[in-house]
């Protein structure tokens, strides 16, 4: 079993770094608090006799040694970047989770046959840099390296720029590592565990995505003297969309979801008429004919409500995956360490995207996953219980022992 | 007849300071480009003989001397600031055609027994602090003087302190002044006259407004993994109240109009469902009933889609004014000053508040309007003609001259 209370203590350590303004954590992606809290985390892994390497998209790899000089090591891990207005665990109880594993074999002496790196993805959240996902889709070959130093932050700071000037630039080509298997253990995001009374989820997939972003051209106008005949109005286009996306989801129910998280009028002034609106749609659902359906409908939807208003219309995808299957194997161990353990456990979907999904491109991959609070995330007050943090660090544990070999 | 040569000079000479991207004007309230376009009139008025007060909200009064010591001044202006994407004639020709009234006077040796002072109103666009005609409003007495200073940018600058910082705060109590008349030239920003094929403007009315400040609060949740049912969605309660708005101006055709310019979600990131969403309804009518009838069915309406959506409501009123009926007797001397002059005309409601509306309640006022292209304003293209200027500022000039004897 792993030390819950030192695991909690590390994430509340690790917490302390970007605090949010309401109890959660603002430690967006190449920030300075992103930096400070990848310090803290390659501290407490050089305390645990890691070896780091970093590559060319600011990922952390710290390695335990296996004792077979030819077998691949099994990575476990996730991501310390968090939203905006985030919580504590998201992603960070994956990484120090991972961490505490080690720490455990450490304290019990374990050698494993394959070695075992802690890895911390860069740029999982994809709220300052779209999309999600970032750097464990260029290690998968989903994305180029230009294409991820090429993205851009609302100011218009590139990802290449901003990971040069916080100093975690690595020298590793990435991708160029290669995995064994991979395991990653987070919150659930959502109500299904905590709802079930279960304490451990068993991912079996992940549902598919599209990020979707909508440029809408209007006519800038004045608001008072501009008869609503002769208005050419981007703001009511983007609202019979949004509308529309909520109708196409629940048209897809169960197993589907729909909404918008950002929107940008321009010139944003109360007294014009927006010349342009821009903002990202974001549709998910476990079925490739569901998620290809409701980008189509979507799309043909939006050209519709803007042609009736005369409003010009641009669609980029900023995001996607497909909907993942994981390792039936690695599946099958999450359940049985459960089990083993005696956690009640039931098998699940994910919610959102994780750095698991790219993973599972190029290795063997699954996730365990451990319940919050009312199913809340993305939001400060993303909460969960250290019995839960424990449960799932103990089934991580027991499940890469298996993979990894003693 | 005014020079319309020199007077198209100084306005495109103006337009340099603060120029947008794409032809227009960014010269936004106590900026930077405020106080330098503030100080190249200040050159100007001084070189036509005239004397400065400023007041303590930043409005600037040059004063050309009358005949008679008792008789009160007739005011003319209008407003030097503009939208962040705004043009080049919109409050800009109402300043720079009473100063062009007045350098006619000096070229034709035209001593009036009233003074005559030329009026850069602060604050007229209400883009960057609202509510829209701020320094006016508190000059007749609508808002005190700590509600002016108190008013944020979205920065959470205030006014008060923008205004000591660019160096244009004035010694003058404001609203001390006391008016004879006040004119004002300004651009329809309405597609009418255009149209009807008519030179001038006679402004009988201005329509009333509310500005309604709408702060929906959501949760906050991941977009991926919150079913459907769980969400508690701010941003799909605004695009309902945002077609609903349309709905209520359509309704009430012809004669209204209803919009919004500016919305903000937050935190704004594409895969966290909005946990509050700010924006603003502009509603505007010449009916006093109508205004009235709208904003409470804004309001209910309102009420009821957030309730059904267990979506927060919260609505503050950030700008408003009652519809306005201009001074009988100067509205007759536009009138003839345009019959005199051989200008075709018309009686015009204006759609967009103006300095004027506030002046109406201390002094007779009234505006002068000439046609813009396609009545495109707000809108870096808003373009006008010299012609169309020339002709307004010649009415103004006759206008003025009237209401100030010579
Ligand atoms: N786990 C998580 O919140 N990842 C961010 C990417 C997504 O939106 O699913
Ligand atoms: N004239 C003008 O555009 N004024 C701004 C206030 C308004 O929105 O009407």
């Amino acid at each position: 079993r792993i030390n819950g209370d030192r695991l909690w203590d590390s994430l509340m350590e690790m917490a302390k770094i970007g605090p949010g303004i309401a109890g959660g954590c603002n430690r967006q992606t190449l920030t300075d608090e992103d930096a400070e809290g990848r310090k803290l985390f390659q501290t407490w892994c050089e305390d645990a006799g890691l070896t780091m390497g970093v590559d060319k998209m600011g990922t952390m790899f710290m390695t335990r040694p296996g004792t077979d000089p030819d077998a691949l090591p099994v990575y476990v891990g996730s991501h310390l970047d968090t939203q905006p207005t985030g919580g504590k665990y998201d992603g960070v109880l994956g990484v120090l989770g991972a961490l505490e594993v080690v720490r455990t074999m450490n304290d019990l002496g374990i050698k494993t046959k394959h070695p075992i790196v802690v890895t911390n993805w860069a740029n999982e959240e994809g709220a300052r840099f779209a999309p999600a996902m970032l750097a464990s889709g260029v290690f998968a070959g989903v994305h180029t390296l230009e294409y991820g130093y090429g993205r851009k932050d609302l100011e218009g700071k590139t990802y290449g720029e901003e990971l040069e000037r916080i100093g975690w630039l690595g020298d590793e080509d990435v991708g160029a590592r290669k995995m064994h298997a991979y395991y990653e253990l987070h919150i659930e995001q959502g109500p299904i565990l905590e709802a079930e009374g279960k304490d451990i989820g068993v991912v079996t997939h992940c549902q598919g995505l599209w990020w979707l972003e909508f440029t809408l051209t209007g006519k800038e106008a004045h608001t008072g003297s501009t008869p609503m005949a002769m208005r050419v109005n981007a703001g009511l286009a983007m609202s019979r969309i949004l509308e529309m996306v909520q109708d196409v989801a629940m048209s897809e129910q169960p197993g589907a979801v729909g909404g918008v998280g950002q929107v940008n009028f321009s010139p944003n002034s109360r007294n014009v008429l927006p010349g342009k609106v821009v903002f990202t749609v974001d549709i998910r659902t476990p079925s490739q004919e569901k998620l290809d359906r409701m980008r189509a409908k979507i799309e043909a939807e939006a050209a519709r409500i803007c042609e009736a208003l005369g409003v010009g219309c641009s669609v980029e995808a900023v995001g996607h995956f497909d909907p993942v299957t994981f390792d039936e194997e690695l599946v099958g161990n999450v359940r049985k360490a459960a089990e083993r353990l005696g956690y009640s456990h039931m098998n699940l979907i994910s919610g959102a995207g994780h750095d698991a999904c790219w993973a599972a491109k190029v290795a063997p991959a699954t996730m365990v996953m451990c319940p919050c609070v009312d199913g809340l995330s993305h939001n400060e007050a993303e909460e969960i219980s250290k019995d839960w943090a424990k449960a799932g660090t103990d089934v991580l544990f027991h499940a890469v022992l298996e993979t990894a070999g003693i």
